[in-house]
């Protein structure tokens, strides 16, 4: 059940590994994006619904914490959760993990911004703000 | 000078390479989008320009046979050349080479079709194709 | 049940979209290589494990035809079959589908070349090759 | 000349952009790496080279700080400096730019960890140490 937090898995892309034999780190953000199109999905706003409104959630800044590397084929999950929320940005933090020994690879935060079709600073409809409670960081990101 | 056959070069990224330790297969389209950008400023028609006014060139069929391995740092050369040209679609061929050694590393072709604003089938602008002439393959793609 | 063909799924991510609004056209590669994968562990034949083993299996000639368009969040069905095997060389047939609505968005054809750990020319072990059969394709490719 | 900054300029790819008609948030770390490679290269030490000896360079941290879009076709000046440099961790500032009227997309951050051939933890050499001049920053980055 969604209850703040959620958790989606990935299976490691041949795409997606480099030639040190690990994911190269660039992925771990696509990992969160995807991650994030879950939480809005089980948070009750679709992202895809979201966009054709024309509502768009620009990343303003992103972190990565890399712990342990990911190889191919591993089973990862992305934990996501809104660690800070205001009118116009929306902060999410990620914990991502390796599902069968459950090692932490990394954590992440990335920071949203509202824009309008025309790409000028917007606010995060009332309706989509109020389907979300800010989560105390369960680890550090 | 322009003649029909364009040449850019790209470097390897890191990113691009795989755990085999060679270029992921999938980069060598993206290499072959980059020719086509270059290819069509040099014949004079701006490819983003033409999106603005609507035209999109959707890649419908592509084909690539890869040859040798191109590697982390390699400067690569990518010809380009259009090889048929009808009002609806175009195709291009590509030569990939290594630059250092000449070394063949991979040759393609894809085949475009217009589309308008609405995705519509639509047709190349006259003032797109009169600057084009089709070129005969200087090697099988 | 394996039969010989093999279906897996992907959503599609907000990275692999353009700003045609569909899909990048190299990306169908890359979900191909996911069918791939899950195609020899459905048929016994771990990849990750293959590899360890000194096997590689590069690909040497890929070909795709798009139909229509994946967009951002559609669920999309990769069928996958070995459509020719010999000694060196296995030949893969793919069909795209979106799962809503059935729509085929595109056929593929890869062929891949088996090496040895330093990436000479190599065989298929014999072990690989007797857990797969060759499938007519069901579409063209 | 080579005086502890470089800078190194790549053209928006298509496949970099989404369908918001910016670039993808992710290839930023991408254009990073680029710099990277560029600035060892020009600070006399190859990267190619030194994964040769068995040295790796590992990201531990990551952050980006989005500031204006980069769209298609935008030619793009990544400068690149050491920040922070120790025994085992290398820290590079990163200033991203477009050309044609400067405005600052991004600025970044990386910390890389030095690791032998056995993915272990190890220590930057102190031929490469010697060649680098930790800068301070140019801008916040």
């Amino acid at each position: 059940m969604f209850d703040g937090t959620t958790s989606v898995e990935v299976q490691v892309r041949y795409a997606e590994t480099d030639q040190m034999g690990i994911v190269y780190h660039a992925h771990y953000l696509v990992w969160c994006d995807v991650a994030r199109t879950d939480f809005l999905k089980k948070a009750g706003s679709n992202y895809a619904e979201l966009e054709k409104t024309g509502l768009k959630l620009a990343v303003v800044e992103a972190n990565v914490r890399y712990k342990e590397s990911a190889v191919y084929d591993d089973l990862v999950r992305i934990q996501c959760w809104p660690r800070e929320l205001s009118r116009r940005t929306i902060e999410f933090g990620y914990l991502i993990e390796r599902v069968s020994d459950s090692k932490r690879l990394a954590t992440a935060r990335t920071t949203m911004i509202a824009l309008d079709s025309k790409n000028s600073l917007s606010t995060i409809p009332l309706e989509v703000r109020e389907k979300l409670a800010v989560v105390k960081d369960p680890v550090r990101v």
